[in-house]
């Protein structure tokens, strides 16, 4: 398994303290040592940092600490190997462009059996069930829209995908066009918004804190997406399993479970609930 | 304007000692300071930098240059902004995915008004030349063939799509899908294929010098291509302008210029000069 670490702001973040203590994870507090990755919009543009090392002690992580990259929207993920080698190829985020957006993704599970037939706009490079969902979600996406739809289209629709995903397995992702950050929960996602007033936070995995009010603006707010909590001291939520969460500006504005009242039963159900954490 | 870097070798080599001498132009021997970038293939996957720093300064240019990543195929830009403001989505090289390959694209130029219509297949992110033409190359070959044709197919129709694309203005670029690299010459570039018996070169740019038999073996095969020689003691070739040339495991196996006898009339035309450097 794998675990995943995002973040979607209304003001252009640095996500250094939260990497920090992501990285410890990948060799150091914890085993997913088989590579990792990380993406960060820039606008429209996008930094990605590859690397089949761990990230407790890769020379690539070490540069992503040195130098804080300010982004509206990050998604990293560090990676302990089910299907597909150690290869640069398998690992996360992927990338690709869709209607002239950059589309980043990575994904925490196993999907068995799922063996999509070949695309026609979008197909793998490496041999991951990761990457084959990737290519698959935005084949559906882009087979259907040769343009981009409404913010409540495009989640209606991932919605719908990642139901029919979930069928194959495992399935945790993370998902951004630089715009928004979509995250699905199959078993553990959970998520923390910072904003004023802003207080204190030390890392579970590394003996760091930071006082955030030293470091932010009284506008700014900061929701951090991660497997697993990555402070002790803050109230991080728990994602429903199943559960579809679309934030934007640093707050969820859609979501949908199994057991929401307004879980539409087709694609078009656009009476979705809309609330602010 | 720009300049170019690539290397294409017949094992994975890495680039430290070229970058050195070539990073040196953003900011520092040369005015090409408005950001860079540079892909390496490792297998299938790339592994991408890009800084909308100079590259002399840039902290992912140090990187670069401390993590010795060896490759098969490198793309390296420098950037002198003549179209596009400088922002992250506007720095070389590009990449997509096409055929189940990555394919990364660098460009130094300038196409006036060169606007192709919205692609189906790549579109643009950014707001240069350079990413429509290399949208424009790629989805002109995606619309010909639905999986990859042969290594002579595509040299004949990247051939056909730059005499298109040089009526439009200066264009040189390199491109490279992991298994070749691709250069056309608008104006400028010159290569040098490193063999044994290897010797000691100098760089241009900085007071830097290496013995390659030390860090070689006598199988190893090197071609380096950069707009200008990045050594001054060594024999570097210049092609000629409008000169395509496809290099695969460190050779020119693929050459075509308008004076070449072999230069073709139509895109099937296979009999070509296949000759080694």
């Amino acid at each position: 398994m794998c675990q995943l670490l995002g973040m979607n702001c209304n003001t252009p973040t640095d996500i250094v303290f939260s990497f920090e203590g992501f990285r410890c994870r990948g060799g150091l507090t914890d085993s997913h040592a088989d590579g990792f990755g990380i993406g960060f919009f820039e606008d429209k543009g996008v930094r990605l940092f590859h690397d089949d090392k761990a990230s407790a002690t890769s020379p690539v992580a070490d540069l992503v600490r040195n130098y804080p990259i300010q982004s509206k929207n990050v998604i990293a993920h560090i990676r302990k190997a089910t299907q597909g080698p150690i290869l640069l190829a398998n690992t996360h985020p992927f990338m690709r462009e869709m209607w002239g957006q950059y589309w980043l993704f990575a994904h925490n599970g196993n999907l068995k059996g799922f063996q999509p037939r070949e695309g026609q706009y979008y197909r793998t490079v490496g041999t991951t069930d990761s990457e084959a969902a990737f290519c698959y979600l935005l084949e559906t996406l882009r087979q259907k829209f040769d343009h981009a739809p409404s913010l409540e289209q495009i989640f209606a629709e991932v919605n719908l995908i990642a139901q029919e995903l979930r069928q194959y397995g495992l399935l945790n992702f993370l998902l951004s066009n630089g715009e928004w950050l979509i995250a699905h929960t199959g078993s553990l996602l959970h998520y923390i918004v910072r904003k004023a007033p802003f207080g204190e936070a030390k890392l579970v995995d590394d003996d760091v804190q930071i006082d955030f009010a030293s470091v932010t603006t009284p506008n700014d707010r900061v929701a951090v997406i991660a497997t697993l909590p990555l402070t002790d001291n803050e109230n991080w939520q728990q994602l429903a399993v199943n559960e579809l969460a679309l934030f934007q500006d640093g707050e969820i504005v859609l979501r949908r479970t199994p057991d929401n009242p307004y879980y539409p039963t087709e694609a078009q159900g656009l009476a979705m609930a809309r609330h602010a954490v």
